[in-house]
């Protein structure tokens, strides 16, 4: 079944979609995707096995559209983002604050999305390796941009400069966890951006 | 068993020691560690999986052990860097740029450490979270001193230096992944510790 379909459902079944979805993440993060089971999920959000079938046929079909939900996300702040009009440069900082944000306040959704993609398999695979190919190009042309513009420092290749953003970027959802004091999530966003502009600002 | 027993066994044994995690490590990295079973682990080895139990006790004994000799590792690399004597700031980017090659040349490992620890439990889990906070002791004193002699931006907090540090450091495992243009470990880690120096450094 289609997740699309849930559209033309009463409005019980599109929460009963939500609450699946969240029911799932919440297990999914406490016990990782392997040992996650339908009958756990199930008994998360209050319904029989047989009834959550009926929306998701499969582990690996809740697993497909948490994922799907995550990238369409990431399409709409791309798109937000976009439509300010900026110049490569400082739509690329833009992004990263606002992309960092979401992995901050989504942490349980963000750590799915890095550790549990390999257990995708077939055309759920593909789509999802699609959109992270997507997500690393949109970051990848604002950095080919904004080193024309002479705003990135061209003495490193750009190639290598995305994968340095990436990694930033993917790698702030752990900085939360850390004892000591505790940051806003405006601090993290705020300092992640002034550290990579730095990186990578021309001098 | 302990572990530290091999040392008094045979020189074949202790072979089959490395054996046997070597071919735990590949079975993880294909499978991850819920899907692994001891009986994959012994049928890559070539032995009888009663046999491979007169080693390891236990799957997380398995993974255990694959955690704490990625630790060591970065002990003795920690340590041969100190013996050095460089400033703070160049021990940093010097263990960065060691560390970055020691990612790249050991994906699978550095693969499980990230995405199995969560596995552990009990006193396993403790040794490892133990073994995790003094990696990131280690750079962490190292960003206060090199804060403190000047040579490290005082204008953002050690402790989101240090976090943004570990993230460029963590990250750097999926840079050679991408497609297209591949370059060398060298390469890779002169450009991360190029950028992180740019990041960081005093204006």
């Amino acid at each position: 079944m289609s997740p699309k379909a849930s559209g033309s459902k009463p409005l019980t079944s599109r929460n009963r979609d939500a609450s699946v979805i969240a029911a799932a993440i919440e297990v999914m993060s406490e016990k990782g995707y392997a040992a996650t089971s339908i009958q756990e999920v199930a008994d998360r959000v209050g319904v029989l096995k047989g009834s959550l079938y009926h929306y998701f046929d499969s582990k690996e079909e809740l697993l497909s559209r948490i994922l799907a939900e995550s990238h369409a996300t990431m399409d709409e702040l791309q798109g937000e983002i976009r439509a300010q009009g900026l110049r490569p440069y400082e739509e690329l900082m833009e992004y990263i604050r606002r992309q960092t944000i979401w992995y901050l306040e989504n942490r349980e959704r963000a750590n799915i999305y890095f550790t549990e993609r390999r257990h995708l398999t077939g055309e759920r695979r593909q789509r999802a390796l699609e959109a992270g190919r997507t997500f690393e190009k949109y970051i990848q042309d604002l950095v080919i941009a904004a080193q024309k513009d002479g705003d990135i420092r061209q003495d490193q290749d750009y190639r290598l400069i995305t994968r340095f953003l990436t990694g930033a970027l993917n790698g702030v959802r752990f900085w939360p966890s850390r004892s000591g004091k505790q940051f806003s999530v405006e601090e993290i966003a705020e300092a992640s951006v002034a550290l990579v502009r730095s990186a990578i600002s021309t001098p």
